[in-house]
């Protein structure tokens, strides 16, 4: 039998093993320790599963969920960057096109050019997928915040106003997941968390 | 607006978090630590994803996602047990069955019960989605063991037939994964790191 096909595949599972190596800034719920990568993208998954009800369209889910747990692979080359970060770009750049021409380069170049244009649909975010696959990643880091005495808005000094131009991107994927959200934000004000 | 549903939900987000903090038997490929179980749903989710087209009959790959994703969230209250453990029940244990009704509980109704279905199905093992999940859920730790020198095959002196007796699951989900896995598991018997 000739496994050059499922070679190339278990290839790719054996490399992505290294999303579980990247550190995001935001901290798990209870705050101890950051959370990773591979961490964060199943929490994602799991997110949109729950909520997908609250999208603003009928959505594919199981597109939105492989976009979600694909999303930070091209950080095995390219690093995190943090979503406050004013001095570097966020979204497709270079690094991160040459990552995923590489990463998913490793599966039978079918499966290379799905993946490649799920990740890009996602990175668009203009389809309704890819919309509430953003509000999921927006919000993951809200509810860490909240959950952590004020989490990476404290440390990093994060104001009011960032965190709801930030954060507003919700919005284009469920208006009641924003509503929701900026009711956590006023919150955080009120308690002193989240400074205006 | 009343977020009573959602608040639900967003409880349910939050209590999955200590998922990340179960520590598995198994390493990572590259040995250096212990994997955790949200990084392996993850990673099982990923392989499902790749390797659906290798699957003996149709699947609902969303469905097989799910049951991945989902798969050690009664590990919460119940525990990890090690597979070669042969002093404890694997398989819907009473623990495991309170812990769902905890955990996937805290979810609205209807979401609750969707839940546990979904966990069930996949405990049960039957459905062509159960069946080729579990091959995924087998899968790994072997991929892993045979980049890790052995891994817990070493450590736990486990020899060639239980590993044959317990990866033959794979074959009820795919034929040609099962194939592949028995290559990757004579090599191991011919490079030394797994005893006959």
């Amino acid at each position: 039998m000739n496994f050059e096909h499922l070679q190339k595949q278990v290839a790719f599972i054996h490399e992505i093993d290294k999303v579980k190596y990247i550190q995001r800034k935001t901290r798990l719920f209870n705050s101890d320790r950051n959370e990773n990568d591979a961490e964060h993208s199943w929490h994602l998954a799991m997110m949109a599963i729950i909520l997908a009800q609250h999208a603003n369209e009928p959505i594919d889910t199981l597109k939105v969920v492989k976009m979600l747990l694909i999303h930070d692979v091209v950080e095995i080359d390219a690093g995190d960057v943090f979503l406050y970060d004013t001095a570097i770009s966020h979204t497709n750049t270079e690094a991160e096109r040459k990552a995923a021409e590489r990463i998913f380069g490793l599966l039978p170049p079918e499966q290379a050019e799905e993946l490649i244009a799920v990740w890009e649909e996602f990175e668009a975010g203009e389809t309704a997928e890819a919309k509430f696959a953003r509000a999921m990643d927006r919000l993951e880091p809200l509810l860490q915040n909240v959950s952590n005495n004020g989490g990476t808005w404290q440390e990093h000094n994060v104001k009011y106003d960032q965190v709801v131009q930030k954060k507003s991107v919700i919005e284009h994927g469920s208006k009641t997941l924003w509503d929701f959200a900026k009711t956590l934000i006023d919150d955080s004000v009120e308690k002193g968390i989240l400074k205006k």
